[in-house]
């Protein structure tokens, strides 16, 4: 047992670096309580972290399930596994929902930073219709064109997910570590690592 | 809308033969709701369909974190991502635990013929120190022999998931299909398809 400084974050790190290669490998499963308190699990991408911090940023569009459920219950839990390195994250904690609507100007410049870092293909989405209603017409929806200079729409949202507890699995050396994190009496957050049994 | 035979399991049987060729085309992520009332999240491999069902079989060791949190709320969501088709499966519903302990017999007779089908590699593992608990050895765990012949050890657990809701994503034809299950007056299951937005 001991303490490390984000030990879990250079680990998930070094597998991003290994699996860059493949397209998916910024796909992960985000898991959260379903507003029936039964579970939900859906692929989401993996958009960087928060900058100077192991924050997990995640795009979605403010109309989908996840939204509600988070609103009720805002914990999430990140399963990763990448397929070429054979390692296996799950990423336990808080989820913090950032749409247009929030008073924080500092967060409302996070969610326009995330907005501008992603391209134009994937900001025009946010123009559909609305997810998981069924679908009306039958024919392929129009591409919708947007102003690449044009701001965050309404339906953009940030999803900021600050782990908790990272469990990291590697099936290749057949290791698991669990990471907790702590907070001291002055708030500055630790993390305690221990090596588990598989 | 319209009904249809699990339309959506011969979808699944496709996106595995498409996938085949990839080791990890049988991982899916399984979904839980934690004893603390968060969402946990882990790799699982695909086991087969229990004889004649669209019933999806798990095998697991009975003193992981997920059978106590399965005893307290018996729902879970599968997401299996295909990286190679780009299919996304969203596997909703209830979850039967199958140990050594079960008074059916022909679950007890199930979780047997789950066991042998299972490597004797794969069996090994359960006679392994316990899962998530604290390695005390710093070395490598010796191999551990395991006679071929032996039935089910007690760690061994055959979950069963019964679909109730199936969520599916095509990302290259860009199509989202519902199905959700409804018992017949005469208690006979059917599925009801939908079209949904993305």
């Amino acid at each position: 047992m001991g303490s490390s400084i984000i030990a879990w974050k250079q680990l998930l790190l070094n597998a991003m670096e290994s699996n860059t290669h493949l397209k998916h490998s910024s796909y992960m499963q985000l898991a959260t309580v379903g507003t029936n308190g039964k579970p939900s699990n859906r692929t989401v991408v993996f958009r960087g972290f928060q900058d100077n911090t192991d924050n997990i940023l995640i795009n979605t569009d403010t109309r989908t399930r996840k939204i509600e459920e988070l609103k009720r219950c805002s914990f999430a839990e990140i399963c990763w596994y990448f397929t070429d390195s054979w390692e296996q994250f799950r990423i336990n904690g808080h989820v913090d929902i950032i749409d247009g609507t929030n008073p924080d100007p500092i967060k409302l410049q996070q969610r326009e930073k995330s907005w501008f870092a992603s391209s134009v293909r994937s900001r025009s989405q946010y123009l559909g219709p609305e997810p998981g209603l069924p679908r009306l017409n039958e024919q392929t929806q129009p591409e919708i064109s947007l102003d690449p200079s044009i701001g965050p729409v309404d339906a953009f949202c940030l999803l900021i997910l600050e782990p908790d507890q990272v469990d990291y699995l590697n099936l290749k050396s057949n290791q698991r570590l669990t990471f907790r994190s702590h907070l001291s009496a002055a708030l500055t957050k630790s993390w305690i690592m221990e090596r588990v049994n598989l």
